[in-house]
């Protein structure tokens, strides 16, 4: 049996890598402690700011990504997770860099958002996101069809909105990131995928009534990783 | 400046470390990602129950301790959390193999607690941390009396409480351990130390009163993380 433990490439924002931790215990189905998954986690925010790196306006996270991802491999880590949909722009070249395989958040995203045929999904995120184009294309592999943010909803509600979460403001962000959610829907989304960390923590913290057409890409992630530790503790149960 | 980074050892639930991790966030002043303290946590459950092991009734958690431990060391931590009261009885035998020095809850604790001169203090822990005496002699130390609960107490109310947060039963958990904290309380406790991670989430999942007079010694050892996080910061921000 090859030893099995969930590596968590984190610090963007830390309390982002705190939810999901906290969601793999939740999506775990256990008994007693040994039955969650091993974690280790490397949350170091002392890393440079995605958002601007990709609007040209910052140095790259890339370096600092990469040492933390050694840092996880080192200790031996069997899969790794990104606690951050901005920074799977450097997915790829984290990738190539890795001993362990790393999940792709968009497509855990995906196993919870099935079927999409015919249907038009809200996309919450950041520009870099946005621009990447990960979520769109899966969707429009899937038969469906992606609403963005407008470049003026984006500076008056997204970029302000997610800044706030960042400074601890939970309910201003919350606030803010639920007109986002309002327009989308009013131009025809039947579902929102919050595709950045700081979203659902928002949302949460003014109980807004747009979490409950919400796919939390943290929550997928986490599930992916709950339903990997399942399969290896149920085949380790067996051998 | 020597790097600083905070490193946790922790599974013992896995729970309890994300607990203390969101705490550290909370007691962190910051206005950006950045200001956050840089953190790595080995969070693990697969290691031996530490109630157990100190009841005679099972294997020492003390090897996957060490290791956890040395993992840490490895990856760079400064300073070294551990997110568990009852593992605390390793702490001289950790302290002495890492080097990171090791912070100390109890010590953690009384700073958050003074002045104590006079007052009767409940204190709810596991039986190992009872045994173990850390927190009455400090108590006593400063001028304070311990109230622990009785052996028929643990029996009804402590173990099943602590049982059912480790299931994921929080509510059940709270009930129980608001039994005990009322119990203390009648006793004379004007304050109550709620020594064992499994507690104060299970109060908070109540929303229990008894929430008021706890100290959370997860909370004071967060705090005591933050401040060297802050002297650090403050200090590097003036080199």
């Amino acid at each position: 049996m090859s030893p099995f433990l969930l590596g968590i490439l984190g610090g963007m924002g830390p309390l982002a890598t705190v939810d999901l931790m906290q969601k793999i215990i939740q999506e775990t189905p256990a008994q007693r402690d040994q039955e969650h998954a091993p974690v280790v986690a490397w949350n170091v925010p002392q890393i440079a700011d995605r958002q601007q790196a990709l609007a040209g306006l910052g140095p790259s996270p890339l370096p600092d990504l990469l040492y933390g991802l050694a840092q996880l491999n080192r200790a031996g880590a069997s899969h790794i997770l990104i606690a951050c949909n901005t920074a799977h722009h450097w997915y790829a070249a984290l990738a190539a860099a890795s001993r362990a395989p790393l999940l792709h958040i968009a497509d855990a995203t995906m196993d919870s958002l099935r079927p999409v045929q015919g249907e038009r999904i809200g996309l919450i995120a950041t520009q870099g996101t946005l621009d990447a184009g990960w979520f769109q294309q899966r969707i429009t592999a899937l038969g469906g069809q992606t609403l963005a943010p407008l470049p003026e909803e984006m500076r008056a509600w997204f970029v302000p909105g997610c800044y706030a979460v960042k400074r601890g403001e939970l309910r201003k962000g919350g606030e803010l990131l639920s007109l986002l959610a309002a327009s989308l829907t009013e131009r025809g989304a039947g579902r929102l995928i919050l595709a950045c960390t700081e979203v659902p923590p928002a949302l949460a913290a003014i109980d807004s009534p747009w979490q409950s057409i919400g796919i939390d890409p943290t929550r997928a992630l986490a599930r992916a990783a709950a339903r990997l530790w399942r399969d290896h503790r149920d085949r380790a149960a067996m051998a």
